[in-house]
């Protein structure tokens, strides 16, 4: 069976493209909050974006979409290599399209909740993405053991 | 013969679950460390953990376990990828209990290397995770040349 | 057939791993910059690099080749999965070395031009790998939907 074939390879794919360009749009938002602010962080890209350069980002407007970037760094790789492990190991479609669609919202939401300051959602939300990881390995060691 | 029977699935399985969850360990030591200096990144943070708002993290308390945590994030996804395509070359059961094992135990002291400020210990924990991955980049090398 | 047998699966492999050598050169950079510049992160770290602690990175010389190695974890280790997910839905090796030699090609010159403050190519070539890794994804959709 050709592994593109596997049952969980579709919501696999779907749901790993869509993370990405997720990870990308919160990079976005950075880049965007740091032109309009005006700032820039190496005195040479003033030439893509003109404005002042602060050596210290810790204390530009940019710092709140940076860390909820940097989170999305934090969880994001590892979840993927996790749930194609899972993939790999030949379990349904529909465990993929809940657990790796369960991650997806609760990341989405995590990052809509950090960017506008809402808690105790964003918290809830990275703990229901973190018991979705746990469930995959879970399901991950059941399969090897 | 699916995937899953592959020689090295179930190393790579036990010691990918135990890196990741390692991962989170590190991660959770920086939160606690937040929570108990009352310290929060975030003002809306004050809603799950009570305490002061610090804009500026550098000045915390908490940098020592979020360097170890970066680290973890700079180093282990890439070395889950190149453990998963070794596996996918059909490698030995044998070689993915001891790359991935050494790998597994070399990170492990770093991180408690690291949060004890352990030195040089931490350095010869780093590079002797490094071997292991280069090893690892070796075999694949061979295996597709 | 198995799964080395891939027809990307050469690319994909020499082109993963000289983008994790690839990271881990910028990560030695950065370390080589704190050596010279005698300073050190932790305060015990004087036992591997004679130096001056200093607590604050960000006043540091080594802020460039640390950004440029920051957005090296941000990028890379998600472009692995989806480069290794287009390789199992078995696309061609012609396709696996365009899409991974340029993505590769890309960030190389990514890290070049941001050591050396050369913009605004730094900032065309981080876009051409991000138009490599746009390509992966749609090749990926299709093949799925």
């Amino acid at each position: 069976m050709p592994i593109s074939e596997l049952p969980a390879f579709q919501p696999l794919v779907i749901f790993g493209v869509l993370l990405v360009l997720k990870m990308g749009a919160v990079a976005f938002v950075t880049a965007n909050a740091r032109r309009k602010a005006k700032v820039v962080l190496n005195p040479e890209d003033t030439k893509v974006n003109p404005g002042s350069h602060a050596e210290n980002e810790e204390a530009a407007v940019t710092l709140r979409a940076k860390r909820a970037h940097l989170n999305d760094v934090e969880n994001i790789p590892a979840f993927l290599v996790l749930a194609l492990l899972m993939t790999l190991t030949g379990c349904s479609a529909t465990a993929g399209w809940i657990y790796f669609g369960v991650y997806f919202v609760a990341r989405t939401l995590h990052t809509v909740f950090y960017l506008n300051a809402v808690q105790p959602w964003r918290t809830v939300a990275f703990f229901v993405g973190q018991l979705a990881q746990l469930g995959i390995m879970v399901q991950l060691l059941i399969a090897v053991l």
